[in-house]
């Protein structure tokens, strides 16, 4: 069911502006063409504008943000929107910093996100704190689980009503829902927590796919997270045992070089509540 | 006939100062080490000129540029050219926006390069139009084909004259010219475009030739041309079914790495014109 | 002996606030979590000392330093001083500019590292030399060698005394030593010294590693280094002919995500001075 959408990020290889954070931007890129997309970067603000009317898509993450990047995602984010464009969200270490949770508060603020994606402490934060450095509600364990999960899917439902946004959650449990249906995922590995920047190359990649697959938004946010996880499980089956975290890196974005739909639909592991 | 140039690279391991994007400058370290030069990464213009100072070769790379970048790479670019280094231009996204169409436009009237290297797009955005975002003249389709092959080669050796640079396009077939010769190169792979930054990578690599090569600079960036395009025909056969293009990142760089004159000598594919 | 040191790390997964270059954060991010620490990487003034605060160490790296990251280092120093954290600097290129050379002054006069680790140019730089482009007193030859050896250890400990700091002296034998005891290790090959960032990487880690072992800076800060060698080689003994410097760096992070405190033991090469 969900394969489908793989297959028309590859026939159309949709361009992604991405203002994202130095720590993991190569390995966004990389899996931005892995996939089929193509990856742009560019955070300066005399730049940003021309940069993402020539794309289909803006991905924001506020991972190492600055000055200078901040006024970069503002105007970027305005211009997408007013092009109609598919926006995301990646609120990286909201609730870890003030000006990380007002930045992405004031982001929501002037942008109506098609997608925010984040894991549940980053959510949390934006839907439930905002200004405090750690301010997250205790209300929701911070980790979503089988005995937390309808509470969880409500949470998430909820603030997609409020804000108008799909939002994912990921996590050893992946949530990707709108104010009515939830996909809840089941793909991926434990060990992919120990790779930097899986979260930023799935959001690269959401963004690529919702482009791609404009009528279907929530299916396609689900799809990319089904072969992130999926890419996770494949690239550990051909790890030798003398390898890690660092080689483990490749082998995904290398899995989704190699994926197809019918891989897609035969591995993605999901119900819809 | 081109491998003494890479074995000149090992023998007198020239240290080039790269301003150049945050997205590849991992991997363009990475190939500059693996063809026995030595990378020095600063864009900070207090820095620029200390830095240049103590190298052979600058490359400039104007993806992810900003507004202090910019005037770093004024700065070295300055201070390289008055000190008679070495200079490389690679217009990353020249054409698609006006700020890196007219930055790449500045620094080719401040700075006679000694090398510009670019994708046909990026060339033909800085040779025939600037300020505009998408200044590409379609009289010369983009793709360097075997039909199109005289008109290009007539193309890039005007330009040389004209801009008294080397001038290296690089795609499916790699062009590197002067205003009187253009090694044709057919080396490489088409799945190298599946890979971020191989652009980047040949032009930190191509510095470090030229530097260290200073009466054949023409010869010596075809070599590193068909170096890196070989490299990508090695490091390819070593692939395994599953594995995609961050592996292959990998693989290329190793490849350089184990390579030496003998080798590239042997692979190597061109032609005079 | 040094074993139980890694063990600690991954026991207590201390998390590392890193103000790095943006040419091997990656590396640095992937090595921390490999070594069982988390990482966290904030270079905006306005960020780092709420990041800082919630960190048990922090990393101050200054390759590609400019002037917007310096007044962020300068925060988060003075910030994670005031908290008690343990606080490294790796004064990357001091001695190669002036801006450096004087960061690394300035640092180092306001806050009292709990470890500086550099190469033995860059120590000598910081320790003889200031505000010069170069620096670097001849008296005692770059390179750290059996022959003089003595000398060497006697340099680093009273450059230990002085600053009060641990100082940490990499290269083909590594020294770590305080006022009264010098770590003398001979683990490592010298084919590490062909991938970027295998230094960086060691200051991230030796981070994790003091934070996590509070009562034994000197003893942690060592095993750090051993581990990193150690790694180095088992990494080597897994590369195919045809593998080179890129896929070296992988299988190096590669072999700390496996490595426990029973083969660091085993592997772990020093002698006590």
């Amino acid at each position: 069911m969900l394969g489908k959408y793989l297959d028309e990020v590859r026939t159309k290889a949709p361009l992604v502006h991405n203002i994202t954070n130095y720590v993991t931007v190569n390995d966004v890129a990389n899996i931005l063409l892995a996939c089929g997309g193509s990856p742009i970067m560019s955070d300066e603000p005399r730049d940003v504008e021309d940069i993402t009317s020539i794309c289909g898509g803006l991905n924001i993450n506020i991972g190492t943000l600055n000055k200078r990047s901040i006024k970069g995602m503002k105007l970027a984010g305005a211009k997408a929107q007013e092009l109609g464009h598919v926006t995301l969200l990646d609120p990286v270490g909201a609730g870890a910093s003030a000006l990380r949770t007002n930045t992405a508060s004031e982001l929501m603020q002037m942008i109506r996100f098609t997608v925010i994606r984040g894991n549940i402490s980053e959510i949390k934060a934006i839907a439930l704190g905002s200004g405090t450095t750690k301010g997250v509600d205790a209300d929701i364990a911070d980790a979503v689980t089988e005995e937390n999960l309808s509470d969880a899917v409500r949470f998430i439902k909820e603030f997609s009503a409020k804000t108008g946004s799909i939002i994912a959650v990921t996590g050893a449990i992946d949530l990707v829902a709108d104010a009515e249906r939830c996909f809840v995922i089941r793909n991926g590995r434990p060990e992919m927590g120990r790779i930097t920047g899986t979260g930023c190359q799935l959001s690269g990649m959401m963004t690529a796919f919702v482009v791609a697959n404009p009528d279907n938004a929530l299916e396609a946010a689900a799809a990319s997270v089904c072969a992130m996880g999926l890419a996770g499980e494949i690239g550990y089956s051909h790890l030798a045992p003398y390898e890690g975290n660092s080689t483990y890196r490749n082998r995904i974005i290398d899995a989704i070089c190699n994926m197809d739909g019918a891989c897609l639909d035969e591995g993605a592991k999901f119900e819809i509540l």
